[in-house]
């Protein structure tokens, strides 16, 4: 399915090869920096990011350093490039189109979470194999019939799934959403999932973190 | 509350300082033993182990005996011990008593989501701010009115609370619990929350996450 990435590859320097935990605090700076920007911030500080992150001044600029030289020492990062520069590396100067498989308690959740939209994630799908579910309409989206999931997602174009169903149904619907060119899947079930090369899988994993939780107050 | 945790103090031996990726594998690890015991399998190895958690088995055998020694060389892990000393470390050889506060779609979704009861964790208290909700009855449980939140999850003998509110709502509620006596939150808020130290915070951070999978698909 060429068509589905034509943005992403157009880029000219993709960035290859940083670490998840990075990823997770650029995400984290741009909640900040956008904060900061609503408010009328012009510049911010690794310090300031740091504070807000809950890390050093010195991780903050060894993040933002892997992508370039932005800050100036002592007047610190402009906020309206910063926020446009950490857009483009994450890939949200654009919308991506979401489905999600499973149409239950948490499925209906996530399709109607609200902030999806505004970060530019669009549910364009909803799919379930439950005819009573089949036909109703959640967030403006009419469920669809799981069987047809393949053709639908081709014409939905959709790039990113989100999986919200028993663990025992989750392989074959990743393998299937695989085939029909979604490269990226959001695992609520928490199966393990074998995807082909190129696949990229987040678990969403309640009870290993409850798991953590535990773990934690186990060995204070 | 010292009540809260003697299970916890009376422990002999706590296991501190292991990484939280270390700890998310053991309870990846753990689901598998389990899956594996209930086959009837009395043994299995590291590279069995590591398969099922698309890890090596050096680490599979670094992640154990940094608990001890369990396995025998060529012999492999006893799998029922094996299963009994992981549900230990992680704390898992008791039952945890879990609140939700927010009953809107995600807190209902997580408040009757499957699989928390058998991995011991149990639901005890939902709270919510809107009249509509208090006094509905979601698994089993009386929705509550927040404004008695500390007084009721100390009632309660609540461990862990999960957070399922808007994220403007997030910190104070988080205050409240911590002073309440409440050590681990698991928050789908979204919000940077500030806590006290021995407070555990894991986020479920779903916009955060499809970030990620934004950040895989733009630079593939």
């Amino acid at each position: 399915m060429p068509h589905l990435f034509t943005a992403a590859r157009a880029r000219p320097d993709p960035v290859k090869r940083i670490a998840d935990p990075t990823v997770r605090r650029l995400s984290l700076y741009l909640r900040f920096l956008e904060e900061f920007e609503g408010a009328g911030r012009t510049t911010i500080s690794s310090g300031e990011l740091a504070q807000s992150g809950h890390t050093t001044p010195a991780q903050v600029r060894k993040d933002l350093s892997s992508f370039g030289s932005f800050g100036k020492r002592g007047l610190g990062y402009g906020t309206h490039d910063l926020v446009a520069h950490i857009r483009q590396i994450l890939g949200l100067d654009r919308t991506w189109r979401l489905v999600v498989v499973g149409a239950g308690r948490m499925g209906s959740a996530i399709a109607q979470f609200p902030g999806f939209r505004d970060r530019g994630f669009h549910v364009v799908g909803i799919f379930d194999l439950d005819p009573r579910r089949i036909g109703q309409t959640l967030a403006g989206v009419t469920i669809a019939d799981v069987c047809h999931l393949e053709a639908d997602v081709q014409r939905l174009r959709a790039d990113i799934a989100v999986l919200a169903l028993p663990p025992a149904a989750a392989q074959s619907i990743a393998t299937r959403l695989a085939q029909a060119g979604v490269h990226a899947l959001l695992d609520f079930s928490t199966a393990p999932l074998t995807v082909p090369a190129g696949v990229t899988v987040r678990r969403m994993d309640l009870a290993m973190e409850l798991e953590v939780l535990s773990f934690a107050l186990t060995n204070r």
